[in-house]
């Protein structure tokens, strides 16, 4: 079998971190690897495979013989060197938002419209993970009938803001039960100018605010929907809210289809989804709840009722890891369906 | 002025003690107070104004010469003994779900529709704590237009499911610390069979399922808004949500008025309401939280934004303290608008 050079930017944040685990979890087939970072992470020593590889300076020449890179290290590091990684020959998949609403750069959740990356020109973007959880639900739903409007409501984990936030939550717990909560210093958004303690709190603020009193979060999950879709009509409105969990987001969606829509059919849909388990099950108490799934790669779904304020109108709950196909493993599908269509540079 | 007799029935529970602490703070003219409970929490004494009361076991025959007892020890207990109280010649406060649906017992939040005390039999209910804040932003809005629909996501405190729930939070917390969590009894209800995690989780079931796939805190939310609106006409949909917060409940509000409603108009609405604080600036960084709540009687208003997926959509983040607004606090505005209006037996 074939073997590709990868690089993954980012190696030591939170999602770096998880791609890097998938790798060697999924025996990704791998020639060589290449790990970098900006400046300031540079130099670190990460365990890959029983080898210790450093993480190197992120530079233009960085990217000489990779075939495929992962940028997990934001916005700003993908803008400044996803066109030398191009440049050199390699497909970009980038996990930040610089990309995503470029109408020339595909925007891709493989089970929900994979055969954009056919018209790829080097860099493919990797959805908001809100978005992509929400979306693995939604479109094999569109199947059933058009839908006119969804609500969603969001309880996002910590580990979308990153691995300090993840510490914040860890450290502030601790202080609690030591009798001094540390001051909060990154959430609600490490860029923003206040701090908000997360622990026995919930932030109804989730990256900051942009267009119209609603924050960025808010607006990526409606304009990447409307984009992976390709169907700027469905309505979608809602509120980000971050919550003490660790890993895992949950959304509460209502969603208004054109005609009416059972429960019933609602479950052999998404019995079906591919990525999707429907977990639901009133009787015995079976819901999806994000402290669940840690080690997953599915995303699961349950709470389905009919809505009988509107015709067509469902309630589900859904639940998905952040870090996992909301983030590294779609990259990672998407690495692999390159592959399968012979779509690398 | 005069004094009263009051009677708290319940009073070693979450409501029962903050009743007992605002009946302190509020200075409420109080001639004698009563401490009830069932069998198994009789004897135990409570602090009250340096004396040290002892719980009486609740009897038939406990009511003699109260004016006013409330009832906050759950749905049994009401139903076994208020009639024995308004027997006695006593009105019966009470904060359980015994008879908020019965149509001869008014339902109250009295900036809501204070007017339903008029002709009470003797027992006026206190609604559902998630209704009451939900309906505290809701009435205001009514003046300025018609409200078809409302999507309400909750994130909902622990308090809500009694004293043993904020101890199993806590414990938890401190397991985790530890190194081990103690397994879970209480939530997400104590009658249910199972039993969750709620540190670091979330728990999408509040109460116990009922009909249609639909918890009992979601039906109480929707039929208690028909009831205390006097209009069931108003769609109410949505999801119960408990999460890691000890006090104050939260929840996501998606609104769809009848006409076109702007964010000022909302704005402008709110700040005029009683016993609602706007607190809305994203500029700022402005939004209500649950921590900041612990002791306050007022309901905070936040992330006001215009949803254009509809016509007169408008999208809400409220917050309030489950055990005051959402309980006790309540309990005791419906016993000062007896007192003022003169409508004690």
């Amino acid at each position: 079998m074939k073997k590709y050079n990868i690089a993954v930017v980012g190696a030591t944040g939170a999602v770096g971190r998880t791609l890097l685990r998938l790798l060697v979890k999924e025996d990704f087939p791998i020639s060589e690897l290449t790990l970098l970072a900006s400046a300031r992470s540079a130099g670190r020593r990460i365990e890959f495979r029983g080898e210790n590889l450093i993480v190197e300076e992120a530079t233009k020449d960085s990217f000489h013989d990779i075939d495929i890179a992962f940028f997990c290290a934001g916005g700003a590091i993908s803008k400044e060197y996803a066109q030398y990684a191009v440049a050199s020959g390699a497909v970009v998949i980038d996990n930040s938002s610089a990309y995503r609403l470029n109408p020339e750069v595909p925007l891709v959740i493989p089970e929900v419209n994979g055969d954009a990356v056919d018209n790829h020109r080097g860099i493919i973007a990797n959805p908001n993970c809100s978005a992509i959880i929400m979306l693995m639900a939604l479109k094999p739903l569109l199947a059933i009938s058009p839908i006119k409007r969804v609500v969603f409501s969001t309880y996002q984990a910590v580990s979308g803001a990153g691995n300090k936030a993840v510490s914040e939550l860890e450290q502030q717990v601790r202080g609690y039960v030591a009798g001094s909560i540390p001051e909060a210093k990154i959430l609600p958004s490490s860029s923003d100018d206040k701090h908000f303690q997360i622990a026995f709190n919930v932030l109804p603020q989730v990256d900051v605010f942009a267009d119209d009193y609603y924050t960025k979060e808010e607006l990526k999950i409606i304009k990447e929907a409307h984009k992976i879709l390709n169907d700027e009509t469905i309505g979608i409105t809602g509120t980000c809210v971050r919550v003490p969990v660790f890993w895992c987001h949950s959304e509460s969606l209502n969603i208004q289809f054109e005609r009416f829509v059972s429960r019933q059919e609602v479950r052999d849909t998404l019995m079906n989804a591919p990525g999707v388990v429907l977990y639901d099950d009133p009787d015995k108490q079976i819901y999806p709840m994000p402290l669940d799934y840690y080690d997953e790669d599915n995303v699961y779904v349950g709470r389905i009722r009919e809505d009988h304020t509107v015709i067509g109108g469902i309630n589900i709950w859904i639940v998905g890891n952040q870090l996992r196909k909301g983030a590294a493993t779609n990259a990672l599908q998407i690495a692999r369906l390159l592959i399968d269509k012979g779509l690398l540079l």
